[in-house]
């Protein structure tokens, strides 16, 4: 079903833009979709990009702009005159049009609203931008479809068909009474099985759901989510009815708290993709990498305070590296676990009973994975003793790396930050450091050095 | 909005189970809502959760059940007969009916489909328990509103009311021929402002989306968030319509990607949560660890094999755990950032140019640790050559782990194997050799020993 952009189609749009076949141009993205638009658009030139959002009419272009990758959107925004974007701006829902202009400096914002033809448009897009970032504000649309508790099934049909034709989906009807303060909700279902001559009062379902307009977006997102709805109505907190947030809106914030998540995880510190430049990746990664730095040469002071038992017991050092790893997986593990529980709402218990089942849990890896590094040392070096002093560190290793990787993101959590920030190198390397130190101190005991 | 669940809530619960109030029971879960006590369900205890089952009627019930956590699902299920699953079967969608059955064994499926009373759902069910697992197929539901072509609006309308009741969320109308293949689509908004004596096939829109039923879900999740549709219709391989499937499936199947891609990246070899019990959750983390230890068995073997360097140089052996994190890191960096893009369709350009690109990035990121890094050296170990030796290991090293991280995620696609087992342990463990490797192979070269 869907239009891949092979290489053909690329070809053909290249020789008509090379000889200016408008009309052509036009009829080949005639069929295409909006999405698939702002993909070729993703591959042509920049120059070529622009060429073909001129050309093509605004109803089509103000689709393909909010689909587009920001940075090229950036790009071809900056090439646009005030009434171009207010042309394209015209044309899309409130929510997106409140995003593309947020992405304006302050003072081309200024110019692209007064430059709207349709006033209440232009207050609608002030109105959604003096909300908040992630908040419910932020995110909602200003299109919903609205009918007061004292008109008739009939009468509201009627206006309806006017009132529909702004709003791209009908999911649920909102009832309001005369303050406009939400009342009750119902579907397009509803009217068309309801008898014509019967209030909307009497046929209306009045447990609706409805979130505040400050409410934060992940929340907003999670409560979608576990009650299966499809639209919510934002309201103030008088109850006014403000606007709607949809599924789709929500599916992007789910994404990009994925994304999130994972990229800190991978040790990220902003959101970067693949296509971005050598320095805004460099950006991203280098912060990380030198907390890594600091680890390793804290992890080196360590090493050199006990360079005195080297002589006797060289093979200690040698399995550094496997303490490490084995310090920095179980951490990553266990706060892994807990993070995508906090995300998904379900830690339950106090942190203690957390520690607790996280202690027993290492306890139980750790003896395993000792008793295979036991034979291991005991068959390859012939000691006993070594191999004692090197397993039974690494059991107290694994334990306090669960300990650290469960503890770490729960007290995060606890403190109002987002404890994803808790995975991946933070957790790694602080266990790299404890992980060491605490297997030299314990093997030097056994071996009585 | 949402009710919360409070311990006052539970208290009063528990109170009435004491004292058998069943009518008073029925009266506290009135106004709260499935997926509320759903969650209430995992909290009181097993024997409690299935008096509660038995007690609401099926309507509600059987919302709640399709909530339920798959462990106590499984559970209760087990408590109840088969002609009580099918009762809460026959209030279900068929989409969820045919999850819960697939989770029966086999010979209690057929005693609950047997139990059905509705043939044709009987039918449904069959049919979906036929496609294979993560297909469009095992996604869908039968339940649609489905019109012909040749009819008018207004006869449209009249069938329409009959059809709707069974659907809980009319997204679209699918329009097909006399031979059920599907031909185009209508909204309800679209039936409402049109005129009541037009035919349907003057009014349907022809571009209609479809999948095939044999296509993968994770593609379908993909396809609906790229083209921002709410429902999509699935087809057989002759365009005859079989089922749709709605954006709330879709979330779910998006949502349970990011998590496998994170526990993945995490070292979690199997979907665990926080509240499942030692044994699972070691059996979900132990083979990656075990994976780690012979990583670090093979680390202790190639430093083993450089013991001869240690009289002269030991420094270079207390920075071991520094190149290895830094190894680590910089792998997972840049497989996360693949395996995002994979996941996102935008890892464009051959496998070279991706190569060449983190070859750059990698260096430079190289160079300026490596200079902070030989200031350390130079200025708490006094030796020009040391830091020298170690930094410019440390530079070759980067550049190793991050075009390993790099590479294999783009093959492991290449091949059809999901990229994202190529992050986390599996990165950090093969660079952690390799790193080691390189390290004191150049550090010898350098130091000419």
């Amino acid at each position: 079903m869907a239009i891949e952009v092979t290489s053909e189609f690329l070809e053909q749009l290249n020789e008509y833009i090379a000889q200016n076949k408008d009309a052509a141009i036009k009829k080949l993205f005639d069929e295409v979709h909006y999405a698939d638009i702002a993909e070729i658009l993703d591959e042509v030139s920049f120059d070529d990009a622009i060429y073909i959002i001129k050309l093509l009419n605004s109803e089509k272009t103000s689709e393909i702009l909010t689909e587009l990758d920001e940075d090229i959107r950036e790009k071809i925004l900056e090439n646009l005159s005030a009434q171009e974007i207010a042309d394209e701006i015209g044309e899309m829902d409130t929510d997106d049009a409140a995003d593309i202009i947020g992405e304006l400096s302050d003072e081309r914002q200024e110019r692209v609203i007064n430059a709207l033809d349709d006033e209440e448009l232009a207050a609608d897009i002030k109105e959604l931008l003096s909300y908040q970032d992630n908040t419910a504000g932020a995110l909602m649309a200003k299109e919903l479809v609205k009918v007061y508790e004292t008109w008739t099934v009939a009468g509201c049909m009627r206006r309806i068909r006017g009132q529909a034709k702004d709003v791209t989906r009908v999911h649920s009807i909102y009832v309001v009474d005369k303050e406009d303060k939400l009342v009750g909700r119902l579907s397009l279902k509803d009217l068309i099985i309801a008898k014509s001559d019967q209030q909307i009062a009497d046929i209306l379902k009045d447990n609706v759901d409805a979130v505040n307009v400050n409410e934060d977006d992940e929340e907003v997102a999670k409560i979608m989510a576990k009650y299966d709805l499809e639209a919510i109505p934002v309201v103030d907190d008088n109850n006014v009815l403000l606007g709607r947030i949809t599924i789709d809106d929500i599916v992007d914030v789910l994404k990009e708290e994925a994304d999130k998540d994972y990229q800190l995880a991978a040790g990220l510190t902003q959101d970067v993709d693949s296509d971005d430049s050598i320095l805004q990746l460099t950006k991203a990664r280098l912060p990380w990498l030198f907390l890594g730095l600091i680890g390793g040469i804290g992890a080196f002071i360590i090493m050199e305070g006990f360079q005195g038992v080297f002589e006797k017991y060289a093979s200690l050092f040698f399995f550094t590296p496997l303490i490490a790893a084995m310090a920095g997986n179980v951490g990553v593990q266990s706060s892994a676990i807990i993070v995508q529980g906090l995300a998904n709402n379900d830690v339950k218990g106090s942190i203690n009973s957390r520690l607790l089942k996280e202690m027993f849990l290492a306890a139980l890896n750790g003896f395993i994975l000792a008793l295979f590094l036991f034979l291991f040392v005991w068959i390859y070096e012939g000691s006993i003793n070594t191999g004692l002093a090197i397993s039974v560190s690494l059991v107290a290793v694994i334990i306090v790396a669960g300990l650290i990787g469960t503890f770490v993101p729960l007290f995060l959590n606890k403190r109002g930050i987002d404890p994803a920030i808790a995975t991946g190198p933070f957790i790694t390397t602080s266990n790299d450091i404890f992980g060491i130190l605490i297997y030299f101190l314990i093997a030097k005991l056994i071996l009585g050095i």
